[in-house]
């Protein structure tokens, strides 16, 4: 295969790491899975497409779907469906559980990390192409609250596995605010929860004009639905705020029960991580129950790094419903973000830990032996590319970060091993030395690399 | 989110796997990914895009190629390069390489496995969308002999790490199949090598007819080129049996110490794998030097299941060239046996080895203090989804195929844990116990699971 080219340019949106920054990517997947599995959570992976009409069913982001097609089908005849790749793992995860209600046990939970696409227009830390890990619990017919509780502490528990200043999840519940707005007499849920979902932006005055400019609720409405989406705090205060508020309804009270008790054990298991925030309003309108959405401290810029909720029904289908809980991890713009504020890197640039050097071409075959011995134990070796002097060997170690050279018997004498970062060199048996645990594998340790 | 669907059908070509054999197919990746590392390969992901021409610019593969374009965007306008998804990942790592050649170490080392697509027809064991895993070393200007020895016996270490029959690797030559029949004087290596390539199908006769039909050689010629593809087997009597045809040339002779040296290393190193096969065509009209063919003993309607081979010019850029040695594993395909013949399950359909009982809701969070203890120590542990009677939490468990049954301290006496295989129920510490080893993680076992 010859190919002549031009260099190229890296295409917006589509991000790609060095193998470095690969590693550093790759530890984050492999601890949110291992806290995933931790909790009993099974591994799915769906195909990457979908028929386009599923993918559009919500009309809202009907416009950032790729479509694929056959290179030479041109109008893509054929009587097939017409497929596009799918922009989140929930349509997905809709369509898997339908399809194999029958061979699933429920309550199903299930997480799944892959890449998903959309057309958007790139802009810093959004991608066209990126990775989502997500959990969710799905249920047959009914799905108990308690999934509600323990999903995002799920989710705490992996972010905080990761090299990342602390984080604040801030959770909602539809109830409280649906019980609420009804109870005053305020019939627009959606509308009152997309004017409250810009007070962050706009304030407190040019939402309530929204409110009641668009006849939403009357000055003194919009004044209670403010005072509502004030109400933040992480102990059994924030009920109390809102009773205080003076409106009461069974949906509203069911609601702050829930929220509650979401508080409490999130105070128990996880402490000073999750707190109530009747402001957000994001989700709401289509969840039914808990929302979250977490950020980073010192990176609100980012927006939610984590995000999902309670729905009543991800799928029917016959007599069937499916609610779920679920909550989805951007991991290409976190791990983005990791890289560029230099939270963490790995301990070096390749897995391996020993270069085996080579006095001569001749050696190639000893040296191998060393290297597979070596292996053998789980010790990952290679052998020097070439015959060399031995600084330049030490050399090509070092620029890959390879934390030990071994030297093979020869005339001179034993084995040896040398830590190039010390200078260090000792006798050593392949089928006993050991590394430091700490250079045995390619792992995660905060801060930047050094270039 | 709320989708009222009709029962959905699978995507011919687009595999999925239910949770318990996308454990296999991961346990299978993460064995391919532990070889490669040990061996000192770094990861790399490429994008899934690539701009169309780059991919069409091997005629032969134009045809399968999916294009994507955004579904609002018509005949997608904007100035955009047009793009369409990979269809193996070599022509993203040869964009890859020279797009950060100058931050990258040679001769780089990087394994890849990521899913492609194909717009073929599907057919038993060909998918549309399937997992490849990738082996490459890839040099700057020039790329030692060694590496052609190397990778292959990487690769078979990979495959035999596996739950396979024994595979068996056919090797051969580019430069002996050009040397020989340059000095026999035929020019047209190309269109010979196709005739070659249908040895297996046609038989002899029929591809000396199609040789001397087209012109491409003489009947004499034919012969001699017949007994050269005749030769195979897996010691240095090959490199006789070819001189003994009579037949030399410089090119020819650095061909058969290629193959004799790399059957030496393979014979020492990973006995009875490998084998010299002169017959094998497919590969030698794009490769340089080696060239790699696997089978499955048993499974040779498979065809191959991991091939690659030498090329001097992956890629070229200014005055740059960056030649290679690489082999590619068809994973899906691969697990796509594994699983309908059998070969290999999980150990459980889940991660979880310990379920905590739940004798009321009242009891929760309790359950889940014994749970969050467990995991803290490695344990994957999950809580009853509600109160139930024992017998029925037990059945849950079974179900799941998780092996334990953990009953929290109550009035009736301390914290026991049951093995639901033997029924045997004994006290145990959230602090100290130990499953055996062999329930620890969700693992690889011979045969299919039992339903």
């Amino acid at each position: 295969m010859i190919q002549a080219m031009a260099r190229p340019t890296p295409l917006s949106g589509f991000p790609e790491w060095l193998p470095t920054d690969r590693a550093v990517e790759r530890a984050v997947i492999d601890t949110l899975r291992r806290t995933f599995e931790l909790h009993g959570f099974s591994e799915i992976e769906t195909r990457a497409v979908e028929p386009v009409e599923e993918l559009t069913r919500q009309g809202e982001t009907a416009k950032e779907v790729y479509v694929i097609s056959r290179l030479h089908d041109g109008e893509q005849g054929g009587g097939e469906a017409r497929l596009g790749l799918h922009f989140d793992l929930t349509v997905p995860l809709a369509r898997y559980v339908v399809e194999n209600a029958g061979k699933l046990v429920f309550p199903f939970k299930r997480y799944q990390i892959q890449k998903v696409w959309r057309g958007e227009r790139p802009q810093e830390g959004r991608f066209r192409e990126f990775y989502q890990a997500d959990i969710d619990v799905i249920g047959s017919q009914e799905l108990a609250f308690h999934y509600e509780v323990e999903l995002p502490l799920v989710m705490a528990e992996a972010l905080s596995a990761l090299p990342l200043p602390p984080i604040r999840m801030a959770v909602n519940n539809r109830k409280v605010a649906e019980g609420f707005y009804r109870a005053i007499g305020v019939s627009g849920v959606a509308a009152t929860l997309r004017a409250v979902d810009k007070l962050a932006k706009i304030g407190h005055e040019a939402v309530a004009a929204e409110l009641t400019d668009q006849g939403i609720a009357s000055a003194e409405q919009a004044e209670r639905i403010l005072a509502l989406a004030d109400v933040r705090g992480a102990d059994e205060t924030v009920a109390e705020r809102v009773r205080a508020l003076g409106v009461s309804s069974e949906l509203l009270t069911e609601g702050l029960e829930e929220l509650s008790a979401l508080i409490a054990a999130a105070n128990e298991r996880l402490p000073g991580v999750i707190e109530a925030d009747l402001s957000i309003a994001r989700g709401l309108d289509y969840y039914t129950g808990s929302v979250y959405e977490t950020t980073i401290e010192g990176h609100e810029d980012l927006g939610s790094i984590c995000s999902g909720g309670r729905y009543d029904s991800l799928a029917q289908q016959g007599g069937q419903v499916y609610p779920g809980v679920g909550l989805s991890i951007g991991v290409s713009r976190l791990v983005a973000r990791v890289l560029s504020a230099g939270m963490a890197t790995v301990n070096r640039g390749v897995p391996t830990v020993v270069l085996v050097a080579l006095g001569s071409e001749d050696d190639r075959a000893a040296a191998q032996r060393v290297a597979h011995a070596l292996r053998r134990r789980g010790i990952a070796a290679d052998v020097a590319p070439s015959a060399a002097k031995f600084g330049r060997q030490i050399r090509h170690a070092d620029r890959l970060g390879i934390p030990f050279v071994w030297f093979p018997a020869s005339d001179a004498g034993g084995d040896e091993v040398k830590d190039i970062r010390s200078g260090e060199q000792v006798a050593a048996d392949v089928q006993t030395w050991e590394p430091p645990a700490a250079d045995l594998t390619q792992r995660l340790v905060p801060g930047s690399a050094e270039e």
